[in-house]
């Protein structure tokens, strides 16, 4: 929360995109118990349970709420499932659909996930940050239009094309659920939010500026004229040089830095605010002095400012726990 | 050619990737008369054909010559094959079989290209560029390791960190055989050439200087001291803010840029020397407004230094050749 406010914090704080996940046996064995992977999300116990694992393990200094993206298309009434080794599948949505698309009430439909945020809250440790978090709009717009995930997310930069108007009031319609969804958040409990935007890398800076930024501000805009105390990490994965305006255009008190994104870069963005990341998610599986270096050359160029160490992405399945244990006592033991 | 050289010509010269391709009826009906794709690529009847039909067609500034950047991999016995409908197979390679790789005799190995670029020389009208190709190390790299495609690149991206010895053993080769291979294509009658580094988007800053930048600069120095006068298009996709030092890096004498790349920075980029791109492919689909404003906005910032019109990516097989007849008139009706 420090560093959210902009203050330099040594050694900086750590956590892990997507910790609470497949690489831990415990959550292997959690996940099993549950019917599919929404009914892990909307069941509190299960949901409070697998976000405390990787606290248990690592004491991370912040805990996600464990849950999905997609939350927000099911509150949508969009037929939102996961197939197993797939992926996401929901209904397509075209021109006429978005027309007829109505606001749901967010605290009624996604009441389940508010009481595992409220119930997190009270068991995790009181110096534990408690993250919420929803997808941005043009990331949450691919999966609507397209019906499930897509290289390139070609079939919504192609409907944005042909249907701008269509496209812009589907984007306006998910940034106010967003921005109601993270109020709902944080009234349950949360202590900072973030906004996930997964797949503004394939977009132009004309539609970077008009789908990935004006959204978001517009998310970032109802949440604050709420909740005025509010935090809020924006991150655009693979937004490269587009994230040079993207702090000032979103108002974001930090963003999220993929791993491509250069230390010179980052050390430039980080003159205005808080960044968070970067380190390639495969370290996690590679381990060794590659590791290491890779832990270092962040911490050389960007330990000594506002830094959230984290990953670029989210660690995948097939990492080692052991490595994020090194990675851990590694930043811990760095002093700026 | 006179762009290559550093000259701002207006209207701009404008060609497409992948502009002999699936989009064209005429290029579905010869490739219907190939075996299989590598067949097409190693018929010089055929190759020839493809490559000069979008010439016929809509008189581009150039043709590049029909051909597949994994013909390095074949002449290496990679056991190369295309799977209709997924894409490229080959053998994966690891450590040993690294060890194992022997330079192949790059002309006799790839005769029938050679003996098509001869072939395209003389039928292209005089005024029209014959660009010649590879992959760069990094991209080939990628597909060797993993014997397909893959989202993200893991495979190859977590063999670098495991082990980089030998994984620099491999760009080496691959750099070794590229350099020899354009050599034989600006003897067999090519103008200039282009490197397409499809996949150094994945990369971070110390492996995009490693692995995009430091093979590229190899091939090049390689092409060079064998063809001092030889003119080199370097295209490393998705690169975002790593293509800030990526001529410096190359000595490219143009790069390209992915249609990603924000016009502000293409304008930086462009104060040192020739662009090329980069309109979304995808506007090729759309037509219409959408594909005018984008045309319009690159010319615009772009237009009065040195710029080659492409696409910022291969055009696709659902593109309308409508609209590559309205792209190039509108780019020649252009006047900076």
């Amino acid at each position: 929360m420090a560093v959210l406010a902009g203050k330099t914090v040594s050694p900086p704080p750590i956590w892990l995109m997507r910790q609470a996940g497949r690489y831990l046996p415990e959550y292997r064995q959690t996940r099993a118990t549950a019917k599919n992977f929404l009914n892990l999300c909307y069941t509190p116990d299960l949901a409070v349970e697998v976000t405390l694992q990787p606290i248990r393990r690592y004491r991370f200094d912040a805990a996600i709420l464990f849950s999905d993206i997609l939350v927000i298309p099911d509150a949508f009434d969009r037929n939102v499932h996961f197939v197993e080794g797939e992926g996401p599948r929901l209904d397509p949505i075209g021109e006429e659909g978005i027309r007829k698309l109505v606001m749901p009430d967010i605290s009624q439909r996604l009441a389940p996930v508010l009481t595992a945020i409220t119930r997190l809250r009270a068991e995790l440790p009181a110096q534990t940050t408690l993250l919420g978090f929803c997808g941005a709009p043009w990331t949450i717009a691919t999966y609507m239009i397209a019906g499930c995930g897509t290289p390139d997310q070609a079939p919504a930069r192609l409907f944005a094309y042909q249907y701008p108007e269509a496209f812009e009031a589907l984007l306006a319609i998910i940034a106010e659920a967003s921005a109601e969804y993270l109020i709902a958040q944080i009234d349950a409990g949360v202590d900072a939010v973030q906004i996930f935007d997964s797949w503004a890398g394939v977009l132009g800076q004309h539609e970077f500026d008009a789908y990935a930024v004006k959204p978001v501000r517009r998310i970032i805009d109802a949440v604050r004229s709420a909740r005025p105390s509010a935090k809020i990490i924006a991150f655009a994965k693979g937004a490269g040089y587009n994230l040079k305006n993207y702090r000032a255009g979103t108002t974001a008190d930090a963003i999220g830095l993929d791993w491509t994104v250069p230390l010179d870069f980052a050390v430039e963005l980080q003159k205005d605010g808080a960044v968070q990341g970067n380190l390639d998610p495969l370290l996690m599986v590679a381990g060794g002095q590659a590791l290491e270096a890779g832990i270092d050359r962040i911490l050389d160029r960007l330990g000594n400012g506002p830094l959230i160490f984290n990953l670029g992405h989210g660690i995948t399945p097939d990492a080692d726990p052991e490595n994020v244990t090194r990675l851990v006592e590694r930043v811990r033991a760095y002093a700026a």
